[in-house]
């Protein structure tokens, strides 16, 4: 775990989940075997990516909806280990096409060792996520990971047909969101629900994970705006030197004629984007973005099924707090 | 059905497997279905790189080696068309890797569309090929699936690791084409044994299926060499240009101190690699190359399982000899 998660992640544990702990340090340890497992090089990639790692925000999402796991957990974590390697992947996949040097501050598979050995590790990542789903015996599950992979693909293949074209709607803008973010955390939550100690027939919580996910991708598109560079571990602007028009460009465009009238294509160096940065912040559109979110995670909390126990819904909602006070 | 493997399937079905191209038409539909599924834009690059086909040899084993396929075929289908998808995601995006502007003379997703689409067609390809098997209900099938998907990467990245490499070894050689290619034919009859209608405990076909994958391997590493340019769709001496160095040149490089000599790296025109062919064909390397991918063909005609029913035993073989004809 780095450091923008542990926080939830303590919070949810205080809040009674004992046996979290024990369980995401299972998706650990079993995707860094998966990682070594592809032998020189490629695993050497993978585990590099791996290791990188980030928040594993949806296994923890998995683990929670699991409520008290099945099998002694090792489905949930099966498929929060699923979950994880195709967020893995895309990301691998997203940094050929970004042609993108740094994630979180350490160099990419792409700018180590090229765009041949960073798809070839995508593909591995993913291949390995479905047959360590499989090993639930459950062809559900393995629907559900295979659509929000094929919404993954179709939300990174928006997000460059839209780039550069500072006119794209707020619909097409959440569409976007929805595809390539929103839905893989819905299915971390279906996922856990199907991997409960009495699996769901109905899984209940997909829309809970969907708005937390869609909330998750506009803030993250706020901080890039907003920064600070040493959170984001990237420049402020970043999305518009990439031609990514995001929420809080469109927002500031029916405020300020000057972002109206702004090609994108004529932003062309980091203190340019930092300029447009601060005329986006001075419309309002900053925090006009982030009540947005905030009220989708409201809607998040406030809509889970009523018949949650109790300390399930006070976890479940900790996470939701999460991802906004990482932004906070 | 592309031409060059309408003769083995006739042959087969005349052999006695009249349920076959009903079968394959499932195949076919089912494919195209997945396509467009996608919605635009995705979809049209997904039904392109779908319809610009080739042989469907994989479907075709997963179908004989079900033999008398189980469920009216269904299971055995739903193999085949997830074997195909597998296959098709690779092409992809080895296309964008090769920068290749044309595949079977037809032009690539990367050339018509870009990068981004031909990346995001492979992983959705990939990601329906998952779920289309894990409606099948088999864990094992999506772990042979997988497995292979994991070596396709392998192999795609060996290859790249030893490109320009004139002084590779045969071990080196013979292993990146087993996972590039022998792993997914060997995946093709493990998941028809899968499906058959008393379906196998221990799958027996899978050597089987891996020497006639590394033989078609071979045979098309001695086509770019020895052309004709009309039936490969592409110039002699492609691989040479792209710094793949293959069976051929190996051998030839044993043969002639000036091909042993040359860095591939000076290969700059089609004129040049022309050139470069023929002095391989000069050695006898395309005679050598060629024999010991007829043994291979033989070895797995000769080793079949020797309680196989014996219409299965003949189909299969004459799948065997279609990968052989396909070069004569």
């Amino acid at each position: 775990m780095t450091a923008p998660g542990v926080e939830p992640v303590n919070a949810v544990i205080d809040a009674g989940g004992a046996h979290l702990p024990g369980l995401l340090e299972q998706v650990e340890a079993r995707l860094r075997e998966i990682a070594a497992d592809a032998g020189p090089p490629l695993g050497g990639w993978a585990t590099a990516t791996i290791a990188a790692g980030g928040k594993r925000l949806r296994p923890l999402l998995v683990l929670l909806a699991a409520g008290a796991p099945g099998d002694g957990g090792a489905g949930a974590v099966r498929a929060g280990t699923a979950v994880e390697l195709v967020h893995a992947a895309t990301l691998v996949h997203d940094d050929v096409l970004d042609a993108a040097a740094l994630r979180r501050g350490a160099p990419t598979v792409w700018a180590t060792a090229g765009r041949e050995a960073a798809t070839a590790t995508g593909d591995y990542l993913f291949a390995r996520a479905f047959s360590e789903l499989a090993g639930n015996e459950d062809p559900r599950q393995a629907q559900v990971l295979s659509d929000a992979s094929s919404a993954l693909a179709r939300g990174e293949l928006l997000q460059r047909a839209d780039a550069w074209n500072a006119a794209i709607t707020m619909e097409r803008y959440l569409e976007r969101c929805d595809l390539k973010t929103a839905r893989l955390f819905e299915a971390a939550c279906v996922l856990g629900e199907l991997n409960g100690v009495a699996p769901a027939a109905e899984p209940a919580l997909g829309e809970f994970g969907r708005r937390i996910g869609l909330a998750f991708q506009l803030l993250d598109d706020v901080l890039d705006v907003s920064g600070p560079a040493e959170r984001t571990g990237k420049h402020r602007g970043t999305d518009l030197l990439d031609g990514t028009v995001t929420l809080p460009l469109i927002l500031a465009r029916e405020a300020d004629p000057a972002l109206a009238a702004l090609d994108p294509r004529t932003i062309a160096t980091a203190g340019e984007a930092e300029r447009v940065c601060d005329a986006i912040a001075a419309t309002g559109a900053l925090e006009a973005a982030r009540s947005r979110a905030l009220s989708l995670v409201a809607d998040a909390k406030a809509e889970l099924p009523a018949d949650l126990p109790e300390a399930q819904r006070r976890a479940l909602g900790l996470v939701a707090d999460g991802v906004v006070d990482r932004y906070a």
